[in-house]
């Protein structure tokens, strides 16, 4: 488990709050309504530059030290935020060098948010200012106990064209390669006549083209898109390092692509937090699926926030219907699901969960991303609601710090999601088994941990787990080859997919037989391989009692000396060859199946591996209830979820005491549209 | 009923005719045959500046004296367009900065029309000196009757992105604002760090953003945008007025939109002329429903018409197909459309039609945009249906000037109507109601008009209408309050749906339960509010016999002292909450509805308001009749118009006299397919 | 039929080969290999600029006279291709001018590839230098056989909006027009003021516009861009004519738009080359319906092939699956596919078949586009059917050179081309008869030829025909009239449909009745048109015993003196009108029919005009398979091609021998999923 240097000391509600939004008279009022709610910690400032240097260079601290004023004298917790998201716009208008810009040079301007770029030299300066000033002033501030750079770094738009970035660009690729002739060999810019023959010829990807790129030199770029976003963040951590009071935490929020948040994470932060909108799942041009994941598939994003923070916060808690005045519509959660998508947060591994936000925006884009009161201010559901998860979460205090359990873990690395982006066929087998491994391990009651996988990954990080799934690792490497083989030779099984092998570091193809090389673990050959035709009908795979459907892409395979053929394929023009191989390697076993991982497969092996629908013991359980079960000190506590919109039958088959209602608890329940269970086995 | 400074003396046809599209060989036999046809108006020389200035500066006006000689020997009558909707080459490759630009600032380029911006001082030399040249010298021409300005403003592109245009847009805003402070505080710029510390950091909307606007700053964009447009308008119609012959007009064509028609026709135009195309609803694209307006929606737009000008002209009158050489494909009229059509917009108020066009340009990217005649200039079925158009016009006299029945008005306003082009909440409860409001009213047989409320409207204007359907005055202010308030006390009744009174005049959600300030008027109180939730069915009402959708949005209410509940949701989390609440005010009363307007709930209202099909004492329609009343001196005119594709079968239930036919009409009766009927009442 | 300059003396395998992506340890294996398999031609260089010239004007050859001497060692004949399709970087960021731009003037950039402008004088000057240079050096080497110019020339881009354009096509008005008052008559300039009064105001077409685009201007754009290419393509081929070895050929590859691709052949090259890529029918969205024609399709584009050269190459024929990195991703050609789909270029006049390409690339944005071998370089079932087909090819020694048996043509224009490119009207009724006409004749076994009709289009190249369909001659002149009028008195069928007739060659349509010039042959009068209303049912057309439909448009027509009506339309307004009409002429006859041509309404007509299915003497075939007919010195070679997914049964009524089996086949037949064969009749 990935260790932090921050763990939140009690189940902690808190709320964003925007004290500039509203007249200074709400103030003291709001804050006693918060804390009347439950609420102990407010987040503030993050898009408020204006309030600190109105004017190029003349700082004024009086605004948030009057709010912190209040804050202290009720008994109110903060967490400052950096303004770095929305630059000035007597900043933008008088150095537009400091804008990001679209991809044939048109500059992002003033009226958004984030529309700076992270490589201006002189954008570097006015942050390293700002936030110096900043932390120099108000660090000492008793209320505060943490500090959020910017606001949700990469979100929005996760790609940089300007200037800046192209020259930071080289700077990045001179260190990696040294010389253009390595830079060559890398890119392959034999092909179509790239070849570079100066530093200065390489731009970050310029438009307009033909929908044509250099793949060698784009997954380049997102590993630099990445250094430039966690260079940016490590430049305010550094500050804030300087000055922030012992105990106090520094951490930014959301989610986004393009940027490895375990190096951000390790880099410069104590906590990661996420952002969580399940309602999302409700936009008003949705189609809607009672089959599909839905809100139950934040659970996926929180999972992948666990892998980088094992005991997070969730900056952002959805509480309002969401929706800009300009698009991502929604419909307001219905009475239930603001606790249930909370308690969701704290299952998954959530300590800290503070509400966005307070009041509902009255005037800007963001006038319809609902916060807990209307624009009206009254009492309302919502903040009934959160009374009631404030309550819930103190009865959760054993929770905190509790250790997740989950046998399998769903392998991941940056390389082969950044290539996955803009690569159409690693993307299509990608995202198809994304689904299918979710689906099937919520659906199958088998709770995964997600580990990313990086060339330092040591054989004890994985070694916690029964099963490895790997899908799509088309870039592979010799170190990481080395660390599943170590894992797989002391017991651990292994799971690949299809196009597994298929690149080096670069993205470019070995000349390899496919697994490349994964080919020593897997015993498996893939001597031909195609997309789905049209004209044809989806291929069967008879494995266990089930029979598979191979969707998307077809790994055709032979197995090899040691192997052996789980199953294979059948009503396709390669009739009878091997689907699924499996080879034991020392103590425990590879399983490389040829296709993409739909719920069914993913179902069936892990079936046949042993860990699915291992609670019976416990739960009897319906599909359409999550199972999450936290540990600690050899206490055992399950949470039961219901995100239906209709009420769902269980069973209990131990003793087990409800932590919600305090009340025994066993034999059958009925967990009503968007209940939450919490269970203490006794 | 809103004053006009022209009537028509008589029930006119025109046509359009380009003379400098054709041989001059031609013109007298084109006039000729228009004669013998019964057009007696042409309209020329809007896209002609070339043709009076081929060169900077130096004006020839021999062209255009020639053709007037022709008209002027054949008796022919003329209304003269000022040119200035198409810039010569010359121009605006000279000047570039006249052009208009898309907001990346790109600039819009010769080639097509309306390329230009309204606000550069440049382009408004050019065109009070070409408008001026021109006046002087045909102004006192016998044949001319009337004066358009341009070719429908704001046509194609709506949005101006020059720097002509954020240089006027500042000014406008100084104007406006006068201080930074108050622009900041009414734009609510402290959102987003956006808050503007010079003037010159405030520019019309520029790209590329995130889809992300200031929604306070688009709407006044909007405002400046109408501004512009009738500053433009204006210029020209003071000049015109200095030379123009007693008794002629001046007017311009077209309705589009970011444009306060009412307020252009009231500083610059003698009377409003409208360019209507039904055969839009025949695009070859279309998705066809027997059940839909399609063409019978062009009453809509002759209804807003109406609104700003009762007894309007029109200045293009659908003849025959359309399409652009690039778009806009569609069928040709079927035989009896062209006579249907015309009929149409003569019911809604019509005195003078002028067909779209004399011949189909032979060339161009309107060659597809068929007129009367077709390429080869034989007589064909088109022309002899404006014959019989013509001469069932002259049997039409009587209806001239006569008032169009209505005791429901559709009440709009600029504010709504333009806050609803942007923002996705607004626009979708507005677009769903729109529709909903149109067809309940046309399928129920109610005559309707739209008023425009404004701060300045009188009780008076709307004291005629026994009903008003305000559906979603998100916006609104004390001054328009007051007035409906009057309203209601003297006797009115008042329908408002969701959303009311969300929002101030800068777009901004005042502190206030909703409806806000309706609350007093309307007895509801609004205590929750939600899309439909594409997980759940959509809400039922049950009205009167009638079980209603409540789709799109719902407001979910209580009712206030005083107040009674009408009916209530059922099928939904807010089960048993208020759908409809009455308020007796005075001697009227006020519904609010919590949902969008259907054709069903509509109906239901208007029936509960006993306004819905009252005039059976008349006839018995389907609803797939369009029925219109025209009333003058005591006497009563039906129109009956079917859009059908098939005859229907209707009943007069008293005596009544056909206009057309001269003949009684009662007891039963066929429609054929595009019939029209125009019964006198005995 | 056309001659050529060029013949190959036995029919060919070859594969494209980029010995700049492999290791040279690999070159000698690889020829040795791929001469082992049949092939015996590689295609060089056409991306490998930098290989010759890495810094401006300094030139070096080692590296492909190195590849030619393993060559020359092995036995291997070269294609050499210039390198002109992917400038170097260091030129095009030196130079930038020489790229092409987006129509808002953005530049294309380094990266993909024919990026640069045709009319650049700097790129024609560093163009025709390293072609000089290239061909001086390695001209006289044994291993050459043949130069290809380029790569795909118009391939993704077909527009150029640089300014080297603008100024290109200011010339080439210049010269067409000679005066700017010609100009504005030719492009009917008068329309929306577009007159030009300086030259300089001309442009190539610029963005942003309002989707409106003058039609004449644009018909002359694309006759312009033609000349550039052919311009360009004739700089190389000068030069190489210089210096190539008698007996070579010069040659350029693939079939693109905006090019008139026979006046190209005529005056630069000695062969056409194409490349054929059947594989785009089972791209991985495709939606698939067994009736469609698929991969068939590309018998369409092979016969466009024959049109401009009777005995052609095929530079790139599809042997795996393609995709480039960011899109086109497709499934991999079935087992059997391979060989069909080169067998189809060779039924269809190739002689010389090159496979694209002999291993995938390892890296770069065609990484996707499969070739012969895998990443892997292990021998696999395509390498195995390349040598099958090598096999078969050998076996076809009497069809090289043979005649393509076509007793219809299918007759072309390019203004017509490329007016229906940006006419929305005529690209509706060309691209639905396209698909009638090409489906109804495969189907329906009639073999045809394309024709492409230019002013000096002579008699005797039509005569060999005995039915010529001419869709859509919208465009038409006196000079085309005339020889069709020859052809039918001779005694020709001619069938013309919809909007014949309707423009001049500007693009302008005559004062005339339709089909306008066509009048004097057809005997029709089109006295009124119109596209289907998508309120209404599709016309019906009874004719023979089938009841047609008429799509999209119809010419509603009456007969003139001494012309009969075959049919007439039903189910429509036009009730009862002439839907088909014949006038005889001379010893032939005119059908004029007045829709589109569906599969029906094609096989109706053929039918009537006793050209379909006259090959029951020989064999009885379903429509599922292809038939093919080649003659030699009086020997008929049948060609019977199945591309189904499933075996189809036919029947051989004549005594027959296969070419492939060497067997005598008669009676009923098997062909299996992807068979082909070849019949010599006895």
């Amino acid at each position: 488990m990935r260790k932090q240097n921050f763990l939140f000391d009690k189940m902690t509600v808190g709320v964003c709050y925007y004290p500039e939004h509203w007249d200074r008279a709400l103030w003291e009022s709001d804050i006693k309504r918060m804390l009347e709610n439950g609420i102990t910690v407010v987040r503030i400032a993050e898009f408020a530059w204006n309030k600190f240097e109105n004017e190029e260079g003349v700082f004024n601290f009086d605004f948030f030290d009057d709010f912190l004023d209040v804050c202290e004298k009720l008994g109110m917790k903060v967490i400052f935020g950096t303004p770095t998201a929305t630059p000035p716009a007597w900043l933008t208008e008088k150095y537009p060098e400091v804008l990001n810009a679209r991809q044939d040079g048109a500059l992002y301007r003033h009226g958004g948010r984030r529309h700076y770029n992270y490589n201006s030299p002189l954008y570097r300066l006015f942050c390293a200012r700002i936030v110096e000033k900043i932390a120099d002033h108000y660090a000492k501030r008793p209320s505060i106990i943490g500090w959020q750079i910017d606001n949700e770094l990469n979100c929005e738009i996760s790609g940089f064209y300007s200037q800046s970035d192209t020259v930071a660009f080289r700077e990045f690729l001179k260190k990696k390669y040294e010389t253009l002739d390595r830079l060559n060999e890398a890119w392959g810019t034999v092909f179509w006549n790239q070849t570079y023959t100066k530093w200065d010829q390489i731009f970050v990807p310029r438009a307009p083209n033909i929908n044509a790129v250099n793949p060698h030199l784009n997954l380049d770029y997102i590993r630099f898109v990445s250094q430039s976003a966690i260079s940016f963040c490590a430049l305010q951590s550094d500050i804030l390092r300087k000055y922030i009071k012992p105990g106090d935490f520094i951490t930014t929020n959301g989610l986004f692509g393009n940027l490895d948040n375990h190096e951000m994470t390790d880099k410069c932060l104590d906590i990661y937090t996420y952002d969580s909108y399940p309602n999302f799942a409700y936009g008003v041009d949705s189609v809607w699926d009672d089959n599909a994941l839905s809100d139950r598939r934040w659970s996926r994003n929180l999972t992948e926030v666990r892998s980088i923070c094992p005991h997070f916060g969730v900056m952002e808690q959805q509480s309002g219907a969401n929706g800009w005045s300009t698009r991502m519509e929604a419909a307001a959660p219905r009475p239930g699901q603001l606790n249930l998508w909370a308690l969701q947060s704290v299952a998954h591994g959530a300590d800290f969960v503070s509400f966005f936000r307070w009041r509902t925006a009255a005037f800007g884009t963001e006038m319809y991303w609902h916060g807990i009161l209307d624009y009206d201010n009254r009492d309302n559901r919502r903040l009934s609601e959160v009374r009631l998860f404030a309550d819930n979460l103190k009865k959760l205090e054993k929770i905190r710090g509790s250790k997740f359990y989950a046998k399998v873990a769903y392998v991941k690395d940056y390389d082969n999601e950044w290539d996955s982006t803009f690569d159409v066929w690693h993307s299509r087998v990608s995202r198809a088994s994304d689904a299918g491994i979710v689906e099937g391990l919520q659906f199958g009651h088998v709770p995964y941990d997600v580990v990313y996988l990086k060339d330092e990954t040591l054989v004890s990080e994985l070694a916690e787990y029964d099963v490895l799934i790997y899908p799509h690792p088309l870039i592979i490497n010799e170190a990481r080859i080395s660390v599943l083989k170590e894992y797989v030779e002391n017991g651990g099984k292994l799971v690949i997919g299809c196009r597994a092998g298929q690149k080096d570091m670069t993205g470019k193809c070995p000349m390899l037989p496919m697994p490349g090389l994964f080919s020593c673990l897997s015993g498996s050959d893939v001597i031909d391989f195609t997309f789905q035709s049209p004209a044809e009908k989806v291929p069967k795979v008879s494995f266990g009692n089930r029979e598979l459907e191979a969707k998307v892409f077809c790994d055709i395979m032979e197995a090899k000396e040691g192997a052996k053929v789980l199953a294979s394929y059948s009503g396709c023009f390669f009739e009878g060859r091997a689907a699924l191989i499996e080879k034991e390697v020392g103590c425990g076993k590879v399983l490389h199946y040829g296709s993409t991982f739909t719920r069914d497969s993913v179902q069936a092996i892990m079936e046949y591996l042993g860990v699915l629908e291992t609670f019976d013991e416990i739960v009897t359980l319906p599909g359409d209830i999550e199972l999450v079960l936290r540990e600690n000190e050899g206490r055992k506590y399950v949470f039961l979820l219901n995100y239906k919109h209709r009420k769902v039958e269980a069973k209990v088959n131990v003793r087990t005491r409800s932590l919600l209602t305090g009340k025994e608890v066993s034999g059958d329940i009925t967990l009503e549209k968007f209940a939450v269970e919490v269970l203490e086995v006794l």
